[in-house]
Parts: C-alpha cells; structure tokens; sequence
C-alpha cells in the first residue's frame, strides 16, 4: 500500500486533527472541464468511457492537475451493477440512463443474481488499480455506488424518473417484493464496495440520490435499513488503516440522527441544511461533507468566495468537515468559479484549525 | 354571505372540534378527470380556461359531483400576477408555463407596476364570485397564490426550472435587486389574495412550491420574511367571521417551526414530514394540512386505503387535521383511486374526534 502524501481528507472522515479543511467535489470529474469532453468525445459513448480502465483512469485524474483538491474519486456511474446483473444500461443523449430490460415482474426480481464483482465489473477494479498506480499517493482516491433504493429506483423505472411511480406502487402494493429486490442488491453493493476496497480504494461513498423522495417511514425501511446493512459487511479495516465510509441522502436532512446510528463515519449533506444545525444535531458521532449549493457556482467568484466562509464558519472550530458541494457540479459551470471555490476553501479553513 | 352548510373544513383549519376529519385535494379540478378534459379542451387554451370565469366556475364546481369533498378550491394558476404585470404568461405543449417577457435587467425590476387586481384580474374575482353563486354553501371556497419566492423563480427563469440558475445567481449577486423584486409581488400578492377574500373566498392558501430549493438562511429571508408579510397584510377579519389562511412549502419539513410563527393559521405539510411529528412540533400552534404522497394513488385502491388510515391514526385524536396529499394529483391518476382516498378519509376518521 502506498502512503499517502496528503491525508487530510481521510483524517477529517475520521475526525482526527487536520491544519485545514479538505475540499473535493462531487462529479469534479466531468463535463464541466473542456478535456473531459475532449476524451468522452474520444470514448464514442459514455459506457465506453466508463468501461476503459485507461480513459477511466485519464479523466480522474484531470481534475487534480487542475485545482488543489484532497480526494480523487474513481470516474464511473453509479448504475455498474444493475448493468452487471444484465438489465442493459445504456445512455440516450440529454435523457439520461435507460435499461433496456427493467424490472417489470416478480419473475425479473426472482432471476436477478447477485453478480461477483471481480468477473462483470472488473472494468471498475482494474480502473482502480490504474488510478492508485498514477496518484502515487497524491491524494486519496473514493470509491462509490448507488445506494439500493437509487438503483431499484432506476431498475424499476427503467430509467430516471421525475416521480417513482412504478417503484413506489410496488412498495406499496407489493412491499415484500420490492425488499427482495433491496436484498439482493444490498448483497451487491457491499461486494462491489469490498471489491473496490481490496482494489485500493482509501475511503468509499454511498450515493442514496433518491432516498430523499420518500415519507420518513419509507425511507427508514426502504433505504436506511439496506445502507446500513452494506456498512455492517464492509471490509473497513485494512491492517491498521481504516477506510472511512461516507453516507449521502439528498433531501434527507430530517433524518440525519438516524443516519449518524449506522455506522458510517461521515454524512453528505446537500445544501438546504445549515452545516451548524447539522454538528450540532450529529457531530458528536460523525463527520459532515458539505454543502455549498452547485448552483452558487452559477454566481460571480467573489460570492462563491463568501458562501465558501460562510459555510467554513457556520461549521466552525476543529476536524470534522470536508467541503463540498451539496450534489455534483453542473455541467455547464466554469472551471474558474470551481477554482475560486476550491481556492476560497484553502485559504480561508487552516484560521478553523488552530494547533 | 351565504351560510356554509358544511364548514368542517373551517373549523378544522381554525383547530375548533369537528366531527371527521375534512378533505380536499390539491388539484383536484383537473386533468386526472375527463369532463375537465373535455371543457379544457373546449376552451382552446389552458389560458383561456382561466380566464373565462364561466369556464373555471364549471371546472372548480365538477369535483365537488363526483366526490365528497369539504372544500371547492378556485381553479386558476398561480402565475396569474406575473401576467398582470406584464410578463406575458403562456402555455407550451408538455413544457408547462412560459414568459415572453421574463426579468432580465435590473430595469425590468425598476419598471414592474403592482397589478391592481380588480383592474388586470377582474376574471379571477368574477370566477370567484360565480362560483359561490353556484355553491350556494355547500362547502368553502379556497382561494389562493403562489409566493412571492415562487413567483420569482418563474419570472427571472423565464418559465420552470430544474435548478433555477438564474434567480439563484441574482440571489447571491445582488440580493438587495431580488428584495426589490420580491417587495414588490408581496404587495401584488396581499393585493390580490385580500381582492379575492372581497369577493367571497373562504380561506386562502399560499403555495410556495419552490421554498425547499434553498437553504433555511435563503429560505428564511427571500422566501418566509415574504409570505409573512402577506399574512400580516391580509384582511383575515371578515365581521365576525375569519378567513383562514394555509401556508404550503414543499420541501419545508425543516422549517415546521419557524412556519408556523408567521401568523398562519393551518401549514400544508408534503409526504416527507410524519404528520405526527410536525403535529408534536407545531401542532400547539397551527393546523395541519396533508400528507399522503400523491404518488401513492398510482396503487391498488386497498393499498391507498390503508396509507389513509396510517395518516389519520398518525395524527391522532382531535381537530386540527386537514387530509390532503403532500402535493397536487397526478394528471394520469385514476378518478376511482381519488374516490378510494376520500371515502377512506370518510369512513376512518369519525374514530378520531369522539364527541
């Protein structure tokens, strides 16, 4: 294992003293950055781009050469494995995903197999070891998926989807139906994760992008309960590292005691939460990634720069926060308002990390 | 004023004793139903619809014959004001609202005129005139608004928005323009809502579908500081009678509190927020309104009985309940799955207000 340069991050999810905030952003790796689109282009398809360890491995890094940032995150999509269960992902340009074989009956959900990680996504394994071997402990590198719901979301729409109405009917009609589908990919997500781990991965992240759609009961058993059922099979210790798991529900900012009770060592938080109430209600157990709203970066650099304080002094004194912003980056921001942002970040945190 | 021969509804929202619990649903004069489709199509254009008060007079009135319902709400759009100013509002085909000319400069704010609302929207005070000749009491009529928040987001977009990009960068870059705009639609706002309370409204409801896109310090100051000021500027007093007045944020479930000190007397609540812990947070103060997910009428009829019963026992005994979904009905619902809803409502809740 190679030691990391620049830690930082890793010691924020773990609470530990750090000299100042780290910053990385979600989807930093993106068509936000003209030399992104320039290898997407080069991809053909944005499958093909995802399942090419080298390009893979290319546009992860782009983003470090640009900005300081204290994390990569391995370039993939957060529907690998409902592809590797054979639902076949594919991307229709300005719609978004679409399966072409969703889940439509009890039979689809009875037949679906739990896939072994190292034979159907091994695309993402291989990009992993690519990335580490590039980084050279530069920074840390995230792994990630999808959280059960968010892919049985995708996997009974057929897609994305503005309501859930399908998935919702069948949680209502058939609720022991859709806890099968969970299972089994609760199953599947904690073996992708264990596999990105043993890969090399320095700390992971559950993506729960819809958990924020359902009634708080709903939520509790619909997704909660599966997300912390990956983190009780997670392989966190490594020797004597640890490897730090991060849990995001966008919109779920009513629920944030619940979440600090599995086990996950931080929470993403998205925008509409003040980071304050946040630490105040969970941070005794927990660390906090968060939470500028992507579209302030739609504003000029010296109102990024003043949200960017504004959020480091609303969380305040000590370790515990790594910045962010409170969903990923739109694909149309300039790079330079993502640099004033990550600037602003290293300029304005070590005066919240006296020695 | 014409006697309310049923004005549980009333009494529920101003948390005086009631026999059942009262019912109505947001949208519930519209597309899921085919003898609306049928006058909208008629009308030529969803404009013309409402602005013909004959026409929003038939279309309030035809839910009210299919379904026990304890409230008629007007039918109208609640973009109604940005056109009185002048914005040109219009409808495009599976795209929703449009302004021809939306805010653009700091001198299209300069130049906006508060609407006189018995000059630019005497439709929608004949609308409400005409349909309480035809009521004749049967149930309240609600009138209502969107927010002054809301309203801006279409007005500075130029139509819906995913992200609302461009009010969001008018906030962070000239906040003190935004107040001036959103000065202005309280005043329009009050003006028109108090226009409608003349002509003959039962209760008011402001809907501020848009709040929960921010964060709670922007939501607190360019969202609720607003809609306050409305409250405090409507004509609730009515001789002896009182108008009550709902405020309705989706995506508000964190800030239940601060809500309910504005003075209104009812919150409309989404699907998110257990109604028994926003009952146990604010309940003291106000009377809630909602929430079973809209979503969940997309399933078996049995099903949606029994989520009918949960909300009902989750509020518990006494007044002070509304039953309502957590947002507007779907267009593509079936007729016969509202009626399940609003029977079960009838036939579950007696058991909540013993004499």
């Amino acid at each position: 294992m190679i030691t990391l340069k620049n830690d930082c991050f890793i010691r924020a999810l773990l609470r530990q003293p750090v000299e100042r905030t780290p910053v990385w952003m979600m989807r930093q790796a993106g068509r936000y950055l003209p030399e992104y689109r320039r290898v997407r282009e080069q991809a053909g398809s944005f499958m093909n781009l995802c399942t090419n360890p080298e390009l893979a491995c290319e546009v992860t890094l782009q983003p470090l050469d640009r900005f300081r940032l204290d994390a990569a995150i391995l370039f993939s999509d957060i529907l690998t494995i409902p592809d590797a269960m054979g639902l076949g992902l594919h991307f229709v340009e300005g719609e978004g995903p679409r399966f072409s074989r969703p889940i439509q009956t009890e039979a689809d959900i009875r037949t679906l197999a739990v896939p072994d990680p190292e034979e159907s996504l091994g695309y993402v394994t291989d990009a992993v070891r690519l990335i580490q071997r590039e980084l050279q402990g530069r920074v840390p590198l995230i792994g990630f998926s999808g959280s059960p719901w968010t892919l049985a979301t995708y996997m009974v729409e057929g897609g994305s989807s503005k309501d859930f109405r399908k998935v919702k009917a069948m949680l209502y009609d058939r609720p022991e139906l859709l806890h099968e589908l969970l299972d089994k990919l609760a199953d599947a997500v904690a073996a992708y994760l264990n596999a990105q781990i043993k890969a090399g991965v320095n700390a992971v992240m559950l993506f729960d992008t819809w958990g924020g759609s359902l009634s708080t009961g709903h939520y509790r058993d619909f997704s909660l309960a599966y997300s912390k059922r990956i983190f009780d099979q997670l392989r966190i210790k490594q020797g004597d590292r640890t490897i730090p798991a991060i849990l995001f529900t966008k919109g779920g900012g009513l629920w944030l005691e619940a979440m600090a009770e599995t086990g996950y060592h931080a929470l993403g938080l998205d925008w509409q939460t003040p980071i304050a109430d946040a630490r105040r209600r969970v941070g005794g157990k927990v660390a906090l990634q968060g939470n500028l709203d992507p579209v302030a970066l739609y504003a000029s650099p010296e109102s990024i720069r003043s949200e960017v304080k504004k959020i480091l002094a609303d969380f305040g004194q000590g370790s515990g926060h790594v910045f962010n912003l409170g969903h990923g980056v739109h694909p149309d921001i300039q790079p330079e308002h993502v640099g004033a942002m990550i600037e602003a970040v290293h300029e304005f945190s070590p005066e919240f990390h006296p020695l």
